[in-house]
């Protein structure tokens, strides 16, 4: 659990606040949901590794606390109790922290700002479209260009997953994750699997790739697959322009509740994905009354790395920033311009050296006004001059 | 905990916002500190009644964590872990939630969105007025107009709290806070403080009220307090305009750990402060160098119940908001355009059931766009001519 410092405080806030705003303007309205609940009614909805969650016990009642690891089951859990007699589809937005733990190291989690949607109350490629392409131009909303776009459905690795027994089932999807074909092949012989079931297995660990995966695929699963390439290629033909698009058809989602067409959002950067979703139908049942659902989260901070290595600068901070060493007179023009501006008591001879520590553009003084590049003029009163001035428009 | 359904998930969000605009306005840069810390660092911070913290215990390593009942102690171990390199001030705003335990009963917490800035690195009045005059403009700047500025000054209790032994000191104080004359002077008797002693003390609880207390207070108190007394009235003096100036000398602040002037924000409606903050020089040293500091927090909660109270309407929504049935074509219109457009499929007949329960203005079907209001006309693709209509402007 990390602090944000001033320039990742700000920057993280204003790309999500801009995530949020592309959210709403499809009709997603905000929740907020608690960053910590009673692990009692969370642990419905959680598929996560129990290993993996940060987990508490308060003393006094011996009740168990636990950090989300997921927004969506609260979501799902809203939907189910709190807003159940809203007309169908609930469409919903959130922005927060996650918290899971990283294996084998004490005090050691990782902390993630997601922002996503849920749509629920909507079967179908309708919905599984309106997210998919939502997750697409949100993060070209953010000002990011180049995006592939993952394309999974984890019906596909259930059903050849299913044969095995329970423990043979954990090893083989463990395998299936890393694409380690030597182990899945060994796992599902030392479980008995048919020859044929080992064939599918197997095949699925090649299933990846550009589309023309998908004609493969057709040829190497049976007829059983066949709905549910379908699907993913109706979900295909619907991508938006701009995002190169590819599909992992043995991705088995770890623990995850999913249960149809999903997706990743993969970009250069950060090594993992900076979000993706999908369906999940089985999810909201477990707090209520039962409801289809699709969506997506996006990681924020992958996100903003993707952004970074992509060259894509934060666009030029529009408001110009002053410091202006006792001068009310002139701290309430700029203000009143729309400039932010900190003061410095009179007789503070390390103005310039505040002014840069703390990101500002300029140091106004009794008579000089100094730009943090060093550049230096007269002071004046004339509020548009100095705007222009302290972002370099005019020397 | 709770969570925070869409109108007030955005209306929290849009009055945080507004705050943190105007902190970010005057300098104050923005951190993110975690709702959850580990006690044996925050606890450094705290002086919160032990007895209101929500307290954890981590399984695997008995570590105590909890919730964090305040954000003024973070941002003190910020600039005394991570920041102490800057030069001073240190201007820091925050927004979050904090978590404070009801007496007595299980499971029931008070949570409490605040929003606030810390003012760190400098002594004195100017740093004192900065901040409460950035307090009074906040709540300006989100439309209350009826506020009540209350003055205090911990040092004044502390003084004639001193003679008192540890226990009887903790008595006297909540008789104090109680403005309770009665029990304050048998605790006092009890504890031996002399006739001198008791008379301070007890002249505290009536110290209370307009500016025309101050005369009072000064002959009532002894010459030890004139230097405190003065700070307030150089604090009063400066006032912002249109903000009904108090003072309570006697408010002993409970365990916080104020050292100097004081202020609360009182305004009708939520029966309790919607903020208030005040000088606390003896925290920052508690994680690192020692550094004078003053600050403020509001509650954002109690804020917009000042604000229904005060009958400050939200303002009017600038974006219309559309439901759109089965229309590709008219909703990426809309919607570049500037509206908010959910989508609803073919065949949906409670289309303006939907509009009605999700907060949209209007439901435009194949062939009639519908208001909420009831007010029907043809359909059109004309946008400008949507939006009006869909607010009203134009039937």
């Amino acid at each position: 659990m990390r602090d944000l410092l001033p320039a990742e405080s700000a920057a993280i806030g204003a790309t999500a606040a801009e995530l949020l705003s592309c959210f709403a303007s499809e009709g997603y309205q905000r929740v907020t949901t608690p960053a910590f609940e009673y692990a009692d009614v969370l642990e419905r909805g959680l598929e996560v590794d129990r290993r993996d969650l940060v987990r508490f016990v308060e003393p006094d009642t011996g009740e168990v606390a636990l950090l989300r690891p997921d927004i969506t089951p609260q979501i799902a859990r809203i939907v189910a109790t709190q807003l159940q007699d809203r007309p169908a589809p609930w469409r919903l937005s959130y922005q927060g922290t996650v918290i899971r733990r990283r294996r084998g190291r004490a005090r050691k989690e990782r902390q993630a700002i997601q922002a996503g949607v849920e749509c629920i109350g909507l079967p179908g490629l309708e919905a599984d479209v309106e997210v998919m392409r939502l997750a697409c131009r949100a993060v070209h909303a953010v000002g990011l260009r180049d995006v592939r776009l993952e394309l999974g459905q984890v019906g596909l690795a259930r059903h050849a997953l299913q044969p095995l027994s329970e423990g043979a089932r954990d090893a083989a999807e463990q395998a299936l994750a890393r694409k380690d074909i030597a182990a899945l092949e060994r796992v599902a012989a030392d479980a008995g699997a048919t020859r044929a079931e080992r064939k599918t297995l197997c095949a699925l660990v090649d299933l990846y790739g550009d589309l023309d995966v998908m004609p493969r695929a057709r040829k190497a699963l049976g007829s059983w697959a066949k709905p549910m390439l379908d699907e993913v290629e109706a979900v295909a033909a619907n991508a938006p322009d701009g995002v190169a698009l590819g599909v992992d058809l043995g991705e088995p989602r770890g623990h995850a509740y999913y249960t149809g067409v999903s997706f990743s959002l993969l970009a250069p950067g950060p090594g993992e994905t900076i979000g993706g979703g999908g369906r999940y139908d089985d999810l909201v049942g477990r707090f209520g009354e039962a409801q289809p659902a699709t969506g997506f989260g996006l990681d924020v901070d992958h996100l903003r790395w993707a952004l970074r290595a992509a060259g894509v600068e934060a666009a030029r901070e529009a408001t110009p920033k002053f410091v202006v060493v006792d001068d009310a007179e002139l701290t309430r023009a700029l203000r009143e311009a729309g400039a932010i501006v900190a003061t410095l008591p009179k007789g503070r001879r390390d103005g310039l050296e505040y002014a840069r520590a703390w990101g500002y553009d300029a140091l106004v003084g009794a008579r000089t006004a100094r730009r943090v590049d060093g550049a230096e003029r007269r002071r004046t009163m004339d509020v548009p001059a100095l705007f222009a001035w302290a972002r370099g428009d005019e020397d």
